[in-house]
């Protein structure tokens, strides 16, 4: 039998290289889909490229989208200071680090490239414990796109299928993700976590979503195998 | 009283245009935002700048993006022929100039520039006449999309407002935006809907799109100004 195909939106990151080798080993075909947006950390790419070669995808695409046209995050806009420390981020819930509608557009993209594939099955990489944080994580969120999603599509209104939106990490926590990850036999020395890195590339080790990594790892009593500043 | 503002999907054609007007004639402050997405008609980009200039917005953004990277539509795929004639559509009642997932990508789009801007109004020109070959245009898709952009973002979840999808225009004829359009004193002139206009920038008068213009104009009793190729 022909194996499903699927879309996963990849980042370079832990979660969504974890999320794409879930889709593996669902035996899907797997079409690996990355963003340049205008980014600081343009080293998510390699990363990216890394993780989808060793989990041997069909194609891995990168669009270059220009988030930063419209500014108002400290990952795209330079003017912005990344907070490298949760006590700093200042009035709200929302860290300045959150990209406006980031994940709606990401997630409009996969579905384009679905549709085109004649995929149905769209993985993102959406996890609890950016919930708080980030609005577009939450299943909420999730589950309206899909809705939207499956109105939008010729696929869709012609019956030929009905588009899932998968997010196999979602109730997660950061250890639970490590340990399936390396269950399935996935190579976190590919992936990068760091929202500021030094030239080398090395992380910071101070940043949320180093901090985020490195408690990971520590509940999950396994070694982190990146390298970090000194 | 400062005016609310506004972010209108601007395509350089008949719909988006008379969409601006109104939203004007609504005292919105308007940002119009179009796309140079790999369409063989590039001259609308110039045509939306046109329209976004007389109808003096106070921004106009046009950004790049790729969806021709994913294929599968007669106006971003060079391989692929326009259809002049709607008996040649072929199987389905989808047009082979349907964009996979287009209106769910500019609505995103839109919906991050509103969020930068504080505004939460977005206009959208979808249309009546175009339900039966694009699933994107049809309401149950903006009232789905328009729930997911409140759960997305975090001004809705701030509490600091509703976004709102406007589709002035989603019930009215072609004679029918024309007239309003024309009522609001927008020049019609300064608009192109062909898909397939010669090296001049001419109409061809024979595609779908010139079809449905010209017969909009007919039922309106009023003189279609542009230029049309012999």
């Amino acid at each position: 039998m022909k194996n499903k195909k699927a879309v996963i939106l990849l980042s370079g990151g832990l979660d969504s290289a974890t999320t794409l080798a879930i889709a593996k080993s669902r035996n899907f075909d797997c079409y690996a889909l990355s963003f340049r947006y205008g980014q600081r950390h343009e080293t998510e790419i390699s990363h990216a490229e890394k993780v989808a070669d060793f989990l041997s995808v069909i194609d891995h695409r990168i669009l270059d989208i220009d988030l930063a046209a419209f500014g108002g995050s400290s990952l795209t806009d330079k003017s912005m200071k990344v907070s490298k420390d949760r006590t700093n981020i200042g009035k709200g819930p929302i860290p300045l680090t959150y990209v406006p509608a980031r994940n709606i557009i990401f997630l409009s993209y996969a579905l384009a490239w679905a549709e085109v594939l004649g995929a149905f099955d769209i993985f993102i990489g959406v996890n609890a414990a950016d919930y708080s944080g980030y609005p577009d994580c939450r299943p909420e969120f999730i589950e309206a796109f899909e809705k939207a999603a499956n109105l939008a599509t010729a696929a869709a209104v012609e019956n030929k299928g009905t588009f899932k939106i998968n997010t196999p990490i979602i109730e997660m926590t950061k250890a639970q993700i490590i340990k399936t990850g390396t269950a399935l036999g996935f190579d976190y020395s590919l992936t990068h976590s760091c929202y500021d890195p030094d030239e080398a590339g090395r992380s910071c080790g101070h940043c949320d979503s180093c901090k985020l990594r490195l408690k990971g790892f520590a509940q999950a009593n396994l070694k982190d195998p990146i390298e970090y500043q000194k």
